[in-house]
């Protein structure tokens, strides 16, 4: 069997060894019971590595196409699904938000790039329970007002309250997510020249956004507050980002000292404290601390939220809880930037959180992601033993630490070859740091996937080290005489 | 009968009389069947205009809280509706746009501030059954694609056809309204330094977004290519914002020459035009112009376009078209911004234009606002017969000259006291003008409510002249001994 591949397509092998296979099947060629080559037969025929045929078969069995006999090898099963549509075409977009958003998009076997809930928690059938009681009320088509819907600001100041935030719906502004929160509070609070402080590895939204005002970008490592007060002094920035509770990518927790120290030195040189408070709810071991809101007696601290994280992406809706004038400011410019958010999906989460479905659904999501969190710590230790990895208390997201020695970027793309996605850690940087990490986010698929993902991992960075060692060693005998 | 009012209360005099009425109906002082003072008495005995009186009683006979029996006088009604709940609390919030919406959300008998569709005009069986099918679609509630699903900018670009817009999915973006598009081109294509041009009079909501980024505005007067090329030769601006079709506030439509005009001096002097076609698609008498983009040759033209006029506002949607590079710099940042808009939204919409449900609903409320704006213009001819005003061939408000000696700050006060909404004229500029002018946005109201409204406008300006003129006669007498 002779498949034709392009090695210059921007399709990945491995799914251009299964489509052509698709294609055998489709055709006749390869019919229900017919036996296909091994990987190693296939890998050797069209000189590709074994880990590509076996994504590719991965891929195809997933699919239902083919079925693996313990012992016997691998058959065309018997009934094929439909192929799903082809993907579609798009603008080359850059940045590395973008590259995030993208990567997820786009078809694999394994999805650890994005910090997004599982499809599968979704309670879809309460969201369409509660968006038809929205739809029979009166005005829910219409503008709505300014602030947002006073039924959600009000739901969302009883259940923000839970954080150790307490609030007035009046000081309550609803957002399109978190990320229209930030995009608020960067745009309200500072001045394009302004440098603004961001702690890393920080979520690349963050970064995405200064670079969208070419901003300078400050950039303190966490819990370094010498850091911060350093760079008040020489620059008197207007504003510092921070995740203090499972922080995105690396799953941590401001120290105590950190905290209360931001607000202090917030305080004395007068700059606000953007808080992205999205990954509070999701804690999985003890229970998480409050936020810097929580303690935020000299009114320095704009509080965002959302419940994309908690519940859906889909409403695209958010809170932002702030000191009257900067709340004011933000509030007048997000009309300036599309009016208001949709009424019918606010009135929709307020219905969704006064039913009391928001709690339940809150302690299922947390023992869904709990087990998927240790599933992906224990492969972990099992497939990549030379990696350091702390266990998130909460959040969806790991940040693996590589073996000295191997490149982030080859780790990436090769694994991103295989159909395995994962984010590289100079996404996390605005400076052009390769940390030699990767962020592994593990919302989406169920343990054995996330298992078989880590397995396939392990398989790639041991390659690459392979790779990488055999370079050197070229390299040194080649450098030899030359010295 | 003694009510208690407060004339230093920010509650309209009018709504204080309903709600001291109401209240005396509540508790039985008043009750069903008892005859209510006169017009004059009521006045009389408190010291109000018996407009005030009139619009109070106006206000509690469309609640259903009492009757006018003709020759009798006014009676306590037999069955009373609940009151409506009361107004929430609010932030202040500046601006004019600001001003519009929260104008426009207060409580009125008359609202023609805001240039929006008539609530009863919403197709809401037709867009529940499609969100239904949306919901029922898997990954509806997750992150969709970047630039916007696939389905909605197919269905998008079939629509545009219908502008004379032909353009492929892939150079459309889909927005949260035509206000994120604006937004999104403004902070794409210009520096904040930078002073770009709008023709004025002018939407507010253009003008909001550069007072928000402390923009220059370089204010051309509508069909003065002079004042374009001016600009051009001694500012260099990289942007024009213009509504060629029915444009908001006046309704005109741009000529031929400007037209023309416009695409050849972006060539010359290579600026891009913001063109927003939010109106094009209602058209009352003859069939509208179509946009700048249909005949963009050298790809200077971004078009926004949103469903909110046509459809409803609450689904937030809308579209960009522009040639590539620009389009690929407002994709990133739109994900900056907000990340994507709703997937529910956006296939609910794809799959009420696949329907075909858009355009028999678009010609039902051609229909509609055709009569609306027809007993606007008579009830101007009628009640207004000093003032000037083109009627407008398309979208949802006209634009009204008051007479020489009108002081149109006063009216709109005035006005706003006696529950009836418009918007003044300045809020059209970026500079301190002041036209003598109204906007009367006619989409919320039947005919035979805009008869009322414009009947009670027209008491009011010929009060407001007199009450104008008396001050001047005043001045001069005055005036007279210092001369």
């Amino acid at each position: 069997m002779k498949l034709a591949l392009n090695r210059q397509d921007s399709i990945p092998l491995y799914r251009q060894v299964a489509q052509r296979l698709r294609e055998l099947m489709e055709n006749g060629t390869l019919s229900a019971g017919a036996r296909l080559p091994t990987v190693r037969k296939l890998a050797d025929d069209h000189g590709l590595t074994r880990l590509t045929v076996q994504s590719a078969y991965g891929e195809l069995q997933d699919q239902g196409w083919i079925q693996s006999v313990v012992g016997r090898g691998t058959f065309v099963a018997e009934r094929q699904r439909p192929r799903p549509a082809a993907p579609q075409p798009r603008l080359e977009i850059s940045g590395s938000l973008a590259e995030l958003l993208q990567v997820g998009d786009r078809p694999a076997r394994f999805k650890l790039a994005q910090a997004t809930p599982g499809e599968d928690t979704y309670p879809l059938k309460e969201l369409k329970s509660c968006l038809g009681h929205a739809l029979a009320q009166e005005g829910t088509m219409g503008y709505g007002p300014l602030q947002g819907e006073e039924s959600l600001r009000s739901a969302f100041s009883r259940l923000l309250l839970t954080r150790g935030v307490s609030t007035a719906p009046e000081h309550i502004l609803v957002t399109h997510g978190a990320q229209q929160g930030m995009d608020l509070a960067f745009r309200a609070l500072s001045l394009p020249d302004q440098p603004v402080m961001v702690e890393v590895p920080v979520y690349p939204g963050a970064l995405e956004l200064l670079r969208s005002r070419n901003q300078p970008c400050l950039e303190v490592p966490l819990n370094n507050l010498a850091a911060v007060e350093e760079f008040c002094r020489r620059h008197r920035p207007p504003l510092l980002y921070t995740i203090p509770c499972f922080q995105n990518p690396t799953g941590l927790v401001s120290s105590p000292e950190t905290r209360e120290g931001l607000l202090q030195l917030a305080q004395r040189y007068d700059f606000y404290i953007v808080e992205d408070d999205v990954w509070g709810f999701l804690a999985y071991d003890d229970s998480p601390p409050p936020p810097l809101k929580s303690s935020d007696a000299g009114n320095r601290v704009i509080y965002v939220t959302s419940v994309s994280k908690t519940l859906t992406p889909g409403l695209r809706l958010g809170a932002v809880v702030a000191p009257p004038e900067p709340l004011a400011t933000m509030t007048q410019l997000k009309h300036a930037c599309d009016l208001i958010c949709s009424s019918l999906h606010q009135r929709a989460l307020a219905e969704f959180l006064r039913r009391g479905a928001f709690d339940p659904h809150l302690q299922s999501v947390i023992r869904t992601y709990r087990d998927r969190r240790d599933a992906l710590m224990e492969a972990i230790q099992t497939h990549l033993p030379e990696c350091e990895c702390e266990a998130p208390g909460g959040g969806l997201s790991a940040w693996l630490r590589l073996p000295a020695g191997c490149d982030e970027t080859d780790i990436f793309r090769q694994a991103k070859e295989e159909g395995l996605l994962v984010t590289r850690g100079q996404a996390f940087y605005a400076s052009h740091q390769v940390p030699g990490c990767l962020r592994l986010s593990f919302g989406t698929h169920k343990p054995r996937a996330l298992q078989q993902a880590i397995a396939l991992l392990g398989q790639i960075v041991e390659q690459s080290r392979r790779r990488t060692s055999l370079l050197r060693q070229r390299v040194r005998l080649n450098a030899n005489p030359l010295v």
